[in-house]
């Protein structure tokens, strides 16, 4: 197949499950071409030695990140490092004039006292924090389109916010006292050799954790906040279940006094009904995180409890794709000015 | 072996998931002999024909469910029967003489008009309704004792009502939006064919149901109303897990003014201290719910979210276990004069 | 995006899981439109109804199948319908000048007495069965292009027939005595409210089956006996892993006297070093069904057991990719002049 | 309750998983004592800090292991220990005259040559690999009951021998050419922090590995050398499944000349009908591992294929029940006299 691929990506940190999903959907992308793949872990194998579903794929011989290189052979790159080593690549990619979509934490937070309060480290560039753009094309299209620097959003984030902001903006419901109780697969916790993440001590079983405080939660407090223009603090607890990808919010507020629930399904409707991946259920539907495998769509259900007086807000994606690399792709997308769904429109694997 | 198996048990339902897991547990104790399996739709079968695990172990044969040769060879019969079916087959058992241990929803509603409303059918004997005891020993360990009739409480009650009460009795929290966020394995379903349970549509995926209403609702606000002394109107969302056993409840709530966090952690441990089957976790650590597989165990910890103002409740149970049969168990120990640890001192099944 | 998708498809069955994985595949694809998608069970409903993951990606209506529609709105039609069932249909598509891609085991045999024995029905158009060409193309890509009517090849006989067709071919193994243990994932069952398929009744669980007979076989050992020229009988049998997809095929054979362990990967080699879709592994490396998951990929690797003297094959695939819908999109790319790989060449995803 | 439990048993490795294991089946065992648990990497903290599935069941304090005082406090130590390092335990224990039951493969070879190829260590103690008994009761019943010391059997071995050696024994099958295809669940590989077992590597695949040799082949040849009295080579090969617990054995042989079908199941009959733990099926049933889920139970099949003349024969067991824990219980019962069957008479956790 000739394809004009005609814009050049590299990926440092291309063998952890960021990059090999991003691996995954840039392959058959018809304008972008994986130029550099970096790992330092793996520097001279191939790709395909450490995924053998590469095989024939992606057989790219996996390099050590070096700027100069990078800046040489690629228009954008994607950055898929653990947050302060993102902080410390970054600067250096801008410099050689290379547009960067970060996947870290590092340039989420406008104001670096909040990053650094999370992350517990000093953000050596508050002007690169300032300067990026948050990669949620729901609410920052435009600036994405022209952005030098992408920080993709946090996967609880996107599931999070993208619910939350129309009701929030049209002023629908309460600000204060909003629950998100999330759900993610195990893909999220990474690629690592801990006990914690062994076939025998996850399979058949679910769990709580981070409850005393997960990185994520002033990352969807930022965006709600400068949705509603008042600081916000909401209640966050993710959870652990037994599948690799998906991740499900169920999100708890109360409607303001005199919002009827017809008003929250058309504020929902008028903010998603022309994005191609929000995806709003009806007719009693509810999200299943498996309708998502692998794509770019979030699929958003409201009910309304009057027993309780709860709106019940659900949303699914999967944690990998929407929450992480496909939603990267669609940036790439908008950085490059091609159609937003290009290399994304694909039903999700739900058998 | 010889053991001395004074009381003699039989099950009505015996092929259903919580019949097998009685089966299961009745197998070993040292005081139960299971004389009696009724299975309307495999009479004629051995029990083990049907389930091969039980081969060697339990070979007796299934037959149809007459009260006569019931009353004659058991002591106590277990009815595990869909609700109505339990309504229609108990009063019969109860006249010949036999106490009555039901799974089902028919006799848990000390008020019939909300077991009307809820399950959708008049109630035939409102007299056995308000005869029955709820089958929670942390509660109504004495009533279980004598009772003619015990109702075993549903698997998410029983997940939702021991973390709350202790916390509702002694005021120490708001018995106004109370938010109970619950995920079951997929037995909680019990056994059928239907393709919303088949592996294909089940595994890898997580899913809310239910979020128009689900009675054990209603099940949960009669023992919590109880507990509190007045009516308690509470917003619970059940969800489906990709694990064949288990169940999480997170549950937001808020202290009253003036509650330190400290009294949360006493009023649960003056609670539950002395409970056998209850465990308070502590020092940070949070339910998980394979810990629980096949036992009577539930595992409750919390966490007072400074930044949101809200507490956190976690629990799990096995919904098989705790959440049925072994719960049932216990109350039959209680109800024949046993320690209530009789063959259920067991571990779970973590890996 | 504009895509020029000059052939039009249809899909009769197309709500079973190689419907659905047919309708995912072809989606993106650029070059086929899918214009009509049959249903009997669902007429009147969108295909994303029955289906979630393809709300946006294809809401097609579904229909009642008819051979005249058909035949006006498609080029080729794909039938995904029980044995019997597609018998029945496929000479009226044909004679009304439609091409047919079929997936029943009703046209893979050229002795429709091997046929009617293995299935228990008569045919009731041997004509059609000698003219059908078996799909698979590292053997047929010649008669596929120009094929009228492809039979599509089941899943097993694919995983089984590639390792040993070109072991056989060479005169390098014994003809007689192959054993092939195959495993597959749930999905292979098809879309089913069977208890034995039910979640509860298939996770966490590994099992035989079919042992006293398997259609596969007949099917594996005609070609088999077409590539060494005489009848040949293998031991065959399957086992369920509980995962949706995916297919492990370990074959036991003897090479014969004088052969080297050379020999057998020359062989190999020479018959799949330029096929697309066929992974020869080396190295050691061994297949994992994952690594095939979503793609017309099948892996392979051998290994030469000194110790017993057996010639030991194994090859993945997964059973809905290139043990089905995938290998037929392949097909449909024969058939229409397409590149091979057009729509194809996505990385399986192992995560 | 109490319980006489006169026999005092220590562990020595007990937070792996085959030592959390006879902790599950020993902790409420009716004559065993669980007195020491010993583990190197969790000195200090309770076995249920590292197991909270054991919260109020067994709270014991992990201790260091120390000969004299397991031999102060243990009537039997049970040895769950790395190969190599039994080798250099065992021997202290025994002179210190506790009785032992180990878990390795150190013990289990008649001939230190073999054991010395197999693990690639010299053997320390070759006297006592002679006096051990390997610790399979339906073979060694009666030098279990006075042995100093047992060498538990390996998983794979009990799943392949038990099944052939009865048919070996008579005669009835060829004693070469015999393949056994073999499948576990994760949890054979033990408690690791390996990324190849990890939850996202592992779940929804399935892989051969070891193809080059695994430690099991000699150990199966050794026992069924000593049951045909000759020299005998099988073809073994293990596969990994998406399960937690479980394995399954599907054997290839040839009956020999003059052998009626009949004649295998009398063999089998015969050597087992009077075995507690051995279940031969019959009617067409096949091994299912889920039914010996938890328990000491081994499934047995087999099935005559005619079409290829291979005999096939099928048992399932749990890998860390009869496999490991579970046949471990079993001889300690018969070391001090114990009714078999005693605490291990439990059902199969099918669901």
């Amino acid at each position: 197949m000739t394809q004009n691929k005609q814009t050049r990506i590299g990926i440092i940190g291309a063998t952890g499950y960021v990059g090999v999903e991003l691996a995954r959907i840039l392959a058959p992308h018809p304008s972008f071409q994986l130029t550099v793949l970096n790992s330092k872990s793996f520097t001279g194998k191939r790709f395909s030695d450490i995924y053998p579903a590469f095989r024939s794929v992606i057989d790219l011989e996996l390099t050590e990140p070096d700027a100069d290189t990078l800046a040489a052979s690629c228009d954008i790159v994607i950055t898929a490092l653990p947050h302060g080593v993102s902080a410390a690549t970054v600067p250096g990619l801008l410099e050689r004039g290379v547009r960067v979509l970060d996947h870290s934490g590092d340039f989420r937070f406008r104001d670096v006292k909040t990053y650094e309060s999370a992350y517990n480290l000093p953000h050596p560039r508050p002007d690169l924090a300032v300067e990026a753009v948050y990669g949620l094309p729901e609410i920052y299209r435009e600036s994405i389109r022209t952005a030098r620097l992408v920080a993709n959003p946090g996967c609880y984030p996107t599931c999070s916010i993208l619910p939350l902001a129309p009701l929030l903006a049209n002023n629908l419901i309460e600000s204060s006292g909003i629950i998100i109780n999330a759900v993610s697969g195990v893909s999220g916790a990474g690629r690592k050799a801990e006990l914690a993440y062994a076939f025998c001590e996850t399979e058949s079983t679910f769990r709580p954790y981070g409850v005393a405080g997960h990185r994520h939660t002033p990352e969807i407090e930022q965006e709600l906040g400068l949705v509603t223009g008042k600081p916000i603090a909401v209640s966050f607890t993710p959870h652990l279940a037994p599948m690799k990808r998906g991740m499900l919010a169920t999100i708890y507020t109360r409607p303001l006094a005199g919002v009827a629930v017809a008003d929250i399904g058309e504020a929902l409707a008028k903010a998603y009904e022309t994005e191609p991946f929000v995806r709003l259920l009806s007719g009693g539907a509810l999200p299943d995180t498996r309708n998502t495998t692998g794509t770019n769509f979030i699929d958003i259900a409201y009910h309304f409890d009057e027993h309780s007086g709860f709106l019940k807000l659900f949303s699914a994606l999967d944690n990998l794709g929407k929450g992480a690399a496909a939603q990267a792709v669609l940036a790439l997308n908008l950085m490059v000015g091609l159609p937003e769904e290009s290399g994304l429109m694909s039903a999700g694997m739900a058998i």
